[in-house]
């Protein structure tokens, strides 16, 4: 069986735009990624949409809740700005039951010579091969269950509440 | 708990020299990568011997099962070239029990731009964190038992042995 | 004697913040470029501003004249944003006589992996060394004499105007 | 008129072979290089040979003068290792008159993250449009005349000979 990526843009996936010097979403480059990481797990990818994670509505969250129900696999990974990574946790974590999902992004543009994409997505298809079903995020080498993590404003990390 | 990382070499860690024109062992690269992965899972790590795989001894492999009993930490990754993996996958899973031991490394170094060492080391820090005790080979997002694996030297990848 | 480099800022130099996601200024990365280019030349760097060259005004470019004409070189690199690139090589062919003054830049942030700063950086090097006493923008692997060029806003590149 | 470039070899163009670990050569870097620099300036490439310039007979030199002989334009590039580099910019100074010849290479492979090529490169291409006729070798941000330049063997650099 393989693993589901959705693709919901986020920091992961933006671009700089040569005329206007700024940042903006052109394709994804999760299957470039996948190409350089020699991932040889059978990966379906599909973009779900391809925006800042601080402009993601109600609608937008319940339309990726219903394309992970609705997926036959039951390992998912979701690429996800991450501003509201948390909140899109909460609520796949009241609405999707029996897969594991995980939610993924980056601090650095994938196309910055720094990016911090490619360990995460190596992590993040890792965790979802081993970890129970729930709903969970992986950044920064670790993994948070969904509900008891947020998003650190002041330092750009994310922390386990209790 | 931290994570106990050791470095034997292996492509990963491969440098150009600019003199003479061949690849050579210099410094780890793992610091600068995990600076890079935005890492905050503690993680001790530790040079044993900066080598290429071929050239591994069973002295070599004995000093590292070695070190894997006497850590303090239970999750243990190990840098290491491809080309001998399985073999001192195959001789910790007979020295080291109760602990899960994550062997990685990489088919392109690092300082190529096209390195998948990264992938990699993100995929075996969370294999380390998730899997049961045992011996691992995690390579191409994909994780193997010691034992059940070998790398197919036509291929360059790592299959599962029946 | 040396060739000068004055840094004003520009595309060049921009960094991303990763707290906020916003392209900024930190430090030049100038050095890091003439260290990549295993430059050999003698160089002096200066940092004279660090800005957009839309945000530049009259008195920063008179500042930028000042200090070409008290320089001790004959040979001088400016860095400087694209935008207005050509505003400022204008007022520089007034100010300042017997001087080689080429300026430069990259239209993508040179911490990006598709930047053309590198490049650029090095046939700036090669043009101040060897170009007639005046003012030229270098772009594109070509020159062109202050006053005889503009940046079509549309191609983000510089034209030859008659 | 355009600039000719003329392909030998060299490190610039050395590849990593993922199944030997060797690196090797395959295709050229030249065309993705100039597209990385946004270069505008109009360029005809050619292949003449993929060596390492410790191979190169007199034969492959004199094949090379050839083309710089026979070549419609007057302004050529030839990228080559550098080990002897100066042996073939001397052949050229003797046999091929009345056209600006600029030699370049790179002394960490274009893969390499940490390669000296695109800077060489600009370089090059900025010399050689203002150069002289005559042959030269391009290195570090500097240019030498055929006939009084050598590599340091020790250092790797290129210095004047007196």
């Amino acid at each position: 069986m393989s693993i589901r990526i959705f693709i919901t843009g986020g920091t992961f996936d933006k671009e700089y735009n040569e005329l206007t010097g700024q940042l903006y979403f052109k394709d994804s480059h999760l299957p470039e990624m996948l190409e350089l990481g020699r991932c040889l797990v059978p990966i379906e990818v599909r973009t779900l949409m391809m925006i800042d994670s601080l402009e993601m509505s109600v609608i937008d969250r319940e339309l990726i809740a219903r394309h992970c129900e609705e997926a036959d696999e039951t390992q998912i990974i979701i690429t996800h700005g991450t501003d509201t990574m948390a909140d899109t946790a909460q609520l796949l974590m009241e609405k999707v039951k029996n897969k594991t999902i995980v939610l993924t992004g980056a601090i650095v543009p994938y196309k910055f010579g720094s990016s911090d994409g490619l360990f995460n997505l190596g992590s993040a298809i890792a965790f979802v091969q081993t970890l129970p079903a729930g709903v969970y995020i992986a950044m920064n080498g670790r993994y948070f269950k969904a509900g008891k993590v947020r998003k650190n404003k002041e330092t750009g990390e994310f922390d386990e509440m209790q």
